[in-house]
C-alpha cells in the first residue's frame, strides 16, 4: 500500500461501488457487497487489494496474482487466476485511474493559513485551502475548493475555477483557466513571451499583451512554462496533459487533449488540433498547424505543417516508416566505406 | 485591447509623441496632434489604434486595415490604404516595440512590503517595489525603481542596477548585475556549477567560487539556469536576451546582443561572440568559441569552434546548405532502398 | 581569491593539513608548517596559494605559475617551476576538490527564523538552518546541521538525513533522502509522474502512489524535476550527480554514481546500473534498462537496452565509431550529390 506518511487513504469501498466508479462489468453471481481496502500492484496485491492488468508484457504475472480483484479487457480473462474477481473493462487503464482516485481522492482542507498573503480584493470560493507563503495578488478570483500551495504565487487579476491545485512556487499570471486546472510545483504561467526586436543598435522589448486561457482538466508539469500572448492568448486546450520542463511560447493554441511528454519545445503562434501527441524533446518551429490525431516521436523537430491523424519521427520529422527506412538505409551506407 | 485586469495603458498619445518615441516619419502635412490611444493588431485596429506591418505574409491583411495609424517600412507604403496614416520606419518591428512600450510603460509602485523579509543590511534604491514574501539576504544592494516579485529570493551580497525585475519564484545569488535586467518568474541565477571530481570511490564536490555577471539590458527567462563559475566568472553580455528553459553552465561568457532560443543548452567555458543566434534546443559542447553574427538553426548540436557570421545547422553542425544537402541525399537513398 | 561578498573562506590551512585533506604525497623534506591561504587558478595564483593541473592543456601555464603549491599528477612533475612545491595526487581533480572544499566548507549557522513556516509536529535536528519564508509541512523530520534556504518548500512527511542542503525555493514532497544530499534552487521532487488514461472520453488521472528515495550524498540542479513513483518508487542511487533542467520520470531508478548531464530527458521505469554518464540533452525512452558504466554522448537518443560499458552516441544512438562513420558517410554521399 501506498505510504501513509504522503497519502490518505479511503478506509474501503465495496464491489458494487467499485464497478460504478470504475465502469467495469462484474461476473454474474459474484458478491456485490464484499469489500475492497486498497489498489495494489499485481505482484504485492493481496486478496483486498484490487489490482490491473492491460498491457501483454504482465500476462505471466497476472496468472500468478492474489489480488482479491483485478480489472482487465475482455481479452485477458483467461490468464485471471481461478477465485480473483475479473472486473471486465473497455478502457482497463481508465478504469484503474477511476477506481484508485476513489481510493485516493483529491482531500482539501478549507484552511486559509493567516502567514499566506492575500489581497484584500481578491475572492476565494468556499472550501479553499491557501497555505502559508502562499501569494494572492490584487482581484484574483478562484473558485470552489482551491488548493494553493505553500509559497505558490498568483498575481492580479488571475481568475480560476472550481477545484483547481496550484503547486509550491509555481507562478500564475495573467490567466484565465477553468475548473480541475492542477498546476504542478514550479511550473510558470503567463509570463511574458520571448518578444524583441534585435537591431545593431540593441533590443527592443515588444511588450507582450495577451493571456493564457487554460480550459478545464488540464494539467501543467514542473518547471514547465507557459508564456502569454503577445497580442492575443495562448491557449491550452480542456483535457490535455503537459509533462515536465516544456516550453509553451506565445500564442501557441493548443486543442483538445493534446498530450506533450517532458522537454517538448513548442515556438510562438504553432496551432495543435485535438489529441495531439508529441513525444518527450520534440521541437515544433513557428506559426506551425499541428493536424488532429498526430503522433510525433520523441526527439523529433517540426518544421513544416502535419496533416491530421500523421505519425511523424525524426528532425527534420518525416513518416515513421520513411524514418525507419533512412536509419536503415545510412546504417548500411556507413558499413560499406568500413 | 489588451485585458484591463492585467494591464495598465497611457490613456493617450499625440501623433508627434508617437513619432519621436518610435523613430517614424510622419506624412507630409499630417496633423502632429491627433490623438491615439492603444496599440492594436492590422485586423482588429480601429481608428484610434496605432498597428504595425513588416512581413510580407501580413500584407493583404494591411490593405483592409481599419487602424488609424500603421508603422510600415517604406516598401510597404503602397499597401497602406487610403485615410491610414503611414509612420515611415526603418525597422518596424523595433518602432512597434517603442510605441507599444510607451502606450504599456513599465510601472513600479515604491511600495516596500511589511511582509517581504529584507536583510537590514541591504540597500535598496529609491523607488524599489518589494512584494511579500520577496527574500532580499545580507548585504544586497539594489539601485532604484527595481520591482522585486512575490516570493523572489536575492541572496546574500547580490547587486543589481536600476530599474530591475526580478520575477516572482526567481531567485538570484553571488550575481552582480546592471540596469535594466529583467529575471523572469522562475529563473535560477548563480547557483554551484556542475562541479566534481568522479572516482570509483565515489564523488567529491568541487567548490563552485565565481560569480555571474551580468551586463545592462538582459533577460533571463523562466525556469532558465545560469551557474555561476567554477573560478573566475560567468558572464552576460549586455542586451542579451535568454528565452525559457536555457541551460548556461559555469564559465560560460555570452557577448553583447546574444538571442538563446528555449531549451538551449551551452556547456561550461563556451565564449560567444556578439549578436550570435542560437535556436530552440540548441546544444553547444564544452570550451567552445562561437563568433559574433553567428546563427544556430534550432536541435543542432555544436561540437567545434564557429567562426564568425557561419550560418550552421544540425547535429553535428554543418553550413546549412550542406545540411540540406544531406537531408535530400538521404531521403533519395533511403527511397532507393525501398 | 573568491569574492568575499560571496564566499566565506578559513584563513590558512598547513601544507600537512593540505596534503592529509587532499590525499597528496609531499616531496620530501618539504617544511610541512608552512602556510597557504587561498586556492587558485595557475595563472593567477602567488606564492601563499595552492594551485592544480591535470589536463595537457594546462601545461604551458603550469610551467608558468606563480603558485606555492601545485597538486599535479606525477607525469606532470616534470613541468612543475623550480620552488613550486609539487604535490602528487593520483587523482588530482579530486584531491583539487578536496581541499578547496576545506578552504571553503559549508558552513550552516544553526538559526530558524521566527518568519519560517514550520509545522509544530516536524522534528529537526541539531544546527539546523531554516531561511524565512522557508515552508516545512507536517511530520518532517530532518537530521542535523540541514540548511533550509529561502522560501524551500518541504512538504508533509518528508524525511531527510543529516549535512542536507535545500535551496531557494525548490520543493520536495513524498521523499526520504539519505545524508548530505543538496537540492538546488528551484530544483523539483516529488510531484505527481505524468499518468494518466487518456482516450474519447478524455483523460482520467491515474494517482500517484509511490515516493523518490533519494540515497546519500547526491545533487539535484536547478529546473529538475523527479517524479514520484507511480506505484512503487523512483529513486537516486547514492553519490549520483544530476545537473540542471533533467527530466526524471516517474518509477526511474538511478545506480550508485550516476552522472546526468544538463536537460536529459529519462521516461519512465528507466533502470540504470551505477557509474553510468549521460551527456546533455540525452533522451531515455520508458523502460530501458542502462548497464554500469555506460557512457552517453551529448543529444542522442536510446530506445533500446543499453549494455554494461557501452559508449553511444547519435539518435537513435549506436557505437561511437559507427556514429563516426555515419557521419562520415552521409557527408560523402552529400558531396557527390552536389
Amino acid at each position: 500500500m501506498a505510504d501513509t506518511r504522503f497519502f490518505h487513504k479511503k478506509e474501503q469501498l465495496t464491489l458494487a461501488e467499485i464497478a460504478q466508479i470504475g465502469e467495469v462489468t462484474l461476473p454474474e453471481g459474484v458478491d456485490e457487497t464484499c469489500i475492497f481496502t486498497d489498489v495494489a500492484a499485481l505482484d504485492s496485491a493481496t486478496e483486498n487489494d484490487i489490482s490491473w492488468a492491460f498491457i501483454p508484457a504482465v500476462r505471466e504475472t497476472l496468472k500468478k496474482t492474489k489480488a482479491g480483484a483485478v480489472i482487465v479487457p475482455e481479452k485477458f480473462l483467461e490468464y485471471v487466476p481461478n477465485g480473483v474477481i475479473a472486473l471486465i473493462s473497455q478502457d482497463a487503464h481508465r478504469s484503474y485511474g477511476l477506481i484508485a482516485s476513489a481510493f485516493y481522492p483529491r482531500v482539501v482542507e478549507g484552511v486559509i493559513s493567516p502567514r499566506a498573503n492575500i489581497d484584500e480584493t481578491a475572492i476565494l470560493g468556499e472550501g479553499c485551502c491557501v497555505e502559508a507563503g502562499a501569494y494572492i495578488g490584487k482581484h484574483v478570483v478562484l473558485g470552489n475548493r482551491c488548493h494553493i500551495k505553500a509559497n505558490a504565487v498568483i498575481d492580479d487579476g488571475v481568475q480560476m475555477g472550481d477545484d483547481c491545485t496550484v503547486g509550491a512556487n509555481a507562478t500564475v499570471s495573467h490567466c484565465i483557466a477553468g475548473h480541475k486546472v492542477y498546476i504542478y510545483p514550479g511550473a510558470h504561467i503567463g509570463q511574458d513571451g520571448f518578444g524583441f526586436a534585435m537591431s545593431a543598435k540593441g533590443p527592443v522589448k515588444v511588450p507582450q499583451l495577451g493571456r493564457v486561457i487554460i480550459g478545464d482538466d488540464v494539467e501543467i508539469g514542473s518547471s514547465t512554462t507557459v508564456d502569454r500572448g503577445a497580442m492575443g492568448d495562448t491557449v491550452i486546450g480542456s483535457g490535455s496533459r503537459i509533462d515536465n520542463l516544456v516550453q509553451v511560447a506565445h500564442n501557441v493554441k493548443l486543442g483538445r487533449c493534446c498530450v506533450m511528454v517532458s522537454q517538448v519545445g513548442i515556438a510562438g503562434s504553432c496551432e495543435f488540433g485535438d489529441f495531439v501527441v508529441a513525444g518527450g524533446q520534440v521541437g515544433f518551429a513557428g506559426h506551425l498547424k499541428i493536424g488532429t490525431g498526430a503522433q510525433i516521436a520523441a526527439q523529433s523537430g517540426l518544421m513544416e505543417d502535419v496533416p491530421a491523424g500523421s505519425i511523424l519521427m525524426g528532425s527534420p520529422a518525416v513518416p515513421r516508416t520513411e524514418y525507419m527506412r533512412q536509419v536503415i538505409a545510412l546504417r548500411q551506407l556507413s558499413k560499406k566505406k568500413k
